[in-house]
């Protein structure tokens, strides 16, 4: 279902990605629709802190649904930087502007890096100039756009997906720069998604909520959550389907999509976590509300002493426990089944595996993937939520401690 | 105020600690009163999964509050362990009411250890034999049984306190084992105070519990809640006084005399944090209500990002802001003040260091003390949070990493 071919499965968006300043790694992307007629739409970080560009991006969501264009910085964050980090992201969003004829309200703008650092304006600025003129169709432009988006992500992250809307092909596509903080001082989760689906803002909108809730609001690397968090969604009406404007069965395949492919960049984001060395799924299953059954999971998934037991490979599963104790829901422990990679753990509120089952399943904590069911018993909803092991890496990373 | 000496400035208890089966640490601790208007109060973790001798102590305290002894195992948690747990501790609380020829509800037990693993409890019934016959008075005894309280604690942790009551020398006495899962597995915070001030177990639990929110509640390691956390605090009333029962200067001085105590026994849990180079303590002012600056202050002091950049001694200021604004408590971040060390990094809201004095505020980082404030301007509540930070060893410790 999910292609590895990235952003370029979706016509009609040129590329750019350059190195502005002294910077050694490209450190400007830029994303234009060549289609008058494009919409965007939206979701961003919770923080109370909110970044410059954030806060920039949400005052263009309110002027016009149309957009046209996506700039991003990476290296600098350009949060708590009061009225001149504001006024620079603006300078930014107007050059772009300027440079691309269209309206400065046309325009996303995302940053990530450091918090708290003065924006070297002029050289974004010129940046700006330079990825405006280097904006070009085809695979080699969207991969610089996406390197110049990463911080130090390991690796590239970008697919698609393809399905039919009243027998016209529709795509979309996506990249992301990792929630990871994979180099010293590094935050933020950035994703760009496009789609050629013929669509009203106000349906993108609810397509895009409803899958973020289920995506990017269900994986966790550390529970740290950035000032710069974003997603933007663009899609520029090339499928020429009948246009989507209404619930209804077109409505349900497209968001249907939508969230199978975020659900797999989201995936992939954990998956280059820093320091990952075991990718951990969490289902919790069978309680009262959604709402318990998220803050068990977050509770499990955030919980240090579950990360670094699952990096030694020891099945500690009191530590699950733990997490589940400390979450508060006052749900009943005392029934419930714990499976780790398929063991039955806990049947029925008591320990179940025999002495030779637990050599099999702690042996079963090598593979890299390892799951987490828990049955609650008391009620039928549910949650899955994706996240990492806690290494001796993610400590060197974040310290920028250098053996 | 504090005194080193322990546990032996209160006079009239006995002391024991020995090893129980095959155990190459102590692993049994036993405190008994030998007076017998002896009275217990207690405070318990607040998790939904509570281990057997949480569950046991708080039935002992709905039926009485006269509390001659305090029996204690390290190495297993007696958690999650079904009706075969709860049953096993019974027996021990049972045994150790034979043999000291009390009560079994004037008993409190604890564990900490392993949580899901059954109890071997015919060892631990010969090791309560022991202890009950070991009891004696004096500092060596009762540093028998904090050595059989911890686990991997890596020192002691007792203190005292010693005032007037209308004339009459009063002491307070405690003891604890660590919140810092020192040693694989390991968990649970234990404390024990003592004291022989003459006061209503109703006068106590008000001191007890005004104590804990301003103390124990404001520490963490890493944010997780051990299923086993407990409280005891034992008054036997050989220091004479007349009866504390009710508010009033008498109760004021015993409160704020616990509260010290309590405060520095909390410290000293935190100042043992497995894998600990720095002692962080984070004061947030000015606050709307005490529940913002709470939130705020954990946020800070559970977060990951926020606890490498100390342990790497780098002065990233901006993953306190991170920490700041993920804690959604809408109180408005443009106006206040964030001090380091003394040192103004954030003012009204901008960045404040010149890079000369950035670069004195990085150094001060080499100390094993960080002292952060942050002034919100926007109310008159505040807390006081002790943290430490994560190291590479608390990663090797908890995932049993051996290089």
């Amino acid at each position: 279902m999910i292609n590895k071919a990235g952003l370029t499965a979706v016509k009609g968006f040129k590329y750019a990605g350059i190195n502005a300043g002294d910077s050694k790694k490209k450190n400007i992307g830029l994303i234009y629709s060549t289609t008058e007629e494009t919409y965007g739409v939206a979701v961003y970080t919770k923080s109370d802190v909110l970044a410059a560009p954030v806060m920039i991006s949400k005052e263009n969501d309110a002027i016009t649904n149309k957009k046209r264009a996506v700039l991003i910085n990476s290296g600098n964050a350009n949060a708590f930087t009061g009225k001149k980090g504001f006024n620079d992201a603006k300078s930014c969003t107007n050059k772009a502007a300027i440079l691309l004829d269209i309206k400065p309200e046309e325009v996303y703008i995302g940053s990530t890096g450091i918090i708290g650092r003065e924006l070297d304006v002029d050289s974004i600025l010129n940046g700006v100039k330079k990825s405006a003129k280097d904006l070009m169709e085809g695979e080699n432009k969207a991969l610089d756009f996406i390197e110049a988006i990463m911080t130090t992500d390991t690796r590239v992250k970008q697919a698609s997906i393809s399905f039919e809307i009243d027998g016209k092909p529709v795509n979309i596509a996506s990249c992301a720069k990792g929630a990871g903080m994979i180099m010293p001082n590094m935050a933020t989760m950035l994703c760009v998604i496009t789609t050629d689906a013929k669509i009203t803002p106000t349906m993108m909108s609810k397509a895009l909520n409803a899958s973020v809730e289920h995506t990017f609001n269900c994986i966790t690397i550390d529970g740290d959550t950035s000032t710069n968090d974003s997603i933007f969604l663009l899609s520029n009406g090339l499928a020429n389907n009948e246009i989507i404007d209404s619930e209804g069965e077109n409505f349900s395949i497209f968001t249907q999509k939508l969230h199978l492919l975020m659900e797999h960049m989201a995936k992939e984001v954990v998956n280059d976590g820093e320091g990952i060395t075991k990718f951990i799924t969490i289902k919790v299953i069978n309680t009262p509300t959604r709402e318990n059954a998220k803050s068990i999971a977050f509770s499990i998934g955030n919980s240090p002493l579950v990360k670094t037991t699952f990096y030694g490979q020891q099945l500690n599963w009191g530590r699950i426990l733990m997490a589940i104790g400390k979450a508060q829901t006052g749900l009943n422990c005392n029934i419930i089944d714990i499976y780790v990679n398929g063991f039955r753990v806990v049947g029925d509120g008591e320990p179940a595996l025999s002495s030779e089952e637990f050599k099999k399943a702690e042996q079963s904590l090598s593979d890299r993937n390892i799951d987490i069911l828990i049955d609650f018993k008391q009620g039928d909803d549910k949650i899955t939520v994706w996240t990492c092991d806690y290494s001796i890496d993610y400590i060197k990373i974040n310290a920028n401690y250098i053996t």
